[in-house]
């Protein structure tokens, strides 16, 4: 009796993850850094990527917009002379929440990667489904506003776990607001003590600088 | 030559449409007007909730609560008396991003439907995946505050579209923010021009009375 020999491949990665790898390649051949950034719609991503900006002195920025459909944050990033590529989930993804690998290794074709320091992929305002896909970044940044409420760590555990810097933003408002930051901070820490964090208010500024040096560190500056 | 026969069934449900069918006989054998009730994380359903209770003179009222995981918000609503089922997308439905007509049905057996003249669903926070799918409900209603930025509706097209009632929330900050009421509002009726607006402050109950009011009229009060 003839038997089958069958062959088991262990520790296979997903079509995703694979792709993953193929940008992450790409990123290291081009020598630039790479930080998906993630929060719900509104908490103020791209008001902080407008704020970095004239404090990335010779630094050489690219940015990934993600969005269902439409390119308006695109356009506000393109108004301060950085080169952007326009992902839109409607348009070939099926309406996507969230970026994958595929998404954004369609985009880097746009963009000059080889003269970039550092590229910031600024996802779909969605706090579940982005944590779940790696795009080959080297780090994960979120933007929590304190608007949002303090529970929200309990509640999405997954993408405040994610995330290497914890943005806490809107600090401006919190003089108006019923809010406990320390118990905001305290949910994080519970869910992620090793994630930074970060106080800051991208409307006025303050506290941005603190986070653009997490970035340059990053690039190892 | 034998040539088989082959029948095409067309227009056929989808499995989620003929579960949400499903849902929508049991609500119309109890009597009870289902909403389906969507916002962004943090736009403050569970607070609009809070406050309507005391609105609801006479009318008995249920939720269903879904979150990835925990039971904050539907422990907040329990304590104020009201039958509440908990439904965690993390337990048995992989984390989804979004409640399903199979999760609602999953749920219905924890209430007494036949005593309930309302049933509000809070979904997962989210502005893209909820809208997709139909769980038997009668109306759909979301809460947009106005911390989220007056471009959403331009960014989330098929979440506002696919709402009758749009609560605009947190108004007691206006006073505090660079926003542009007016511009919300006229972005939402390029998407949804059918769509009844509210303006209101969870947090101060103003408002809330005029989206009760059109509760009532859905349950033909």
């Amino acid at each position: 009796m003839h038997r089958h020999h069958v062959s088991v491949v262990e520790g296979i990665l997903d079509a995703n993850d694979t792709i993953a790898s193929s940008n992450r390649a790409d990123f290291a051949a081009a020598a630039v850094t790479v930080v998906n950034l993630m929060s719900s719609p509104g908490a103020g991503k791209t008001t902080l990527l407008e704020r970095l900006v004239p404090m990335l002195h010779g630094v050489a920025l690219g940015v990934i917009e993600g969005d269902v459909q439409g390119s308006y944050d695109g356009d506000r990033i393109a108004a301060l002379h950085v080169p952007v590529t326009q992902i839109n989930t409607a348009a070939g993804f099926g309406g996507e929440c969230h970026l994958d690998a595929n998404m954004v290794r369609s985009a880097l074709g746009g963009l000059p990667l080889e003269e970039l320091d550092l590229l910031i992929v600024e996802n779909v305002g969605n706090l579940v489904c982005p944590a779940e896909f790696r795009i080959g970044e080297h780090a994960r940044a979120m933007v929590i506003s304190i608007t949002e409420g303090e529970d929200k760590p309990l509640k999405y555990p997954l993408m405040f776990h994610a995330c290497d810097a914890i943005v806490i933003n809107k600090l401006d408002l919190l003089a108006h607001l019923d809010f406990d930051l320390d118990l905001l901070r305290a949910n994080i820490a519970a869910v992620n003590p090793q994630a930074e964090q970060f106080l800051v208010s991208a409307r006025s500024g303050e506290g941005v600088a603190a986070w653009r040096d997490w970035l340059l560190t990053l690039l190892g500056c």
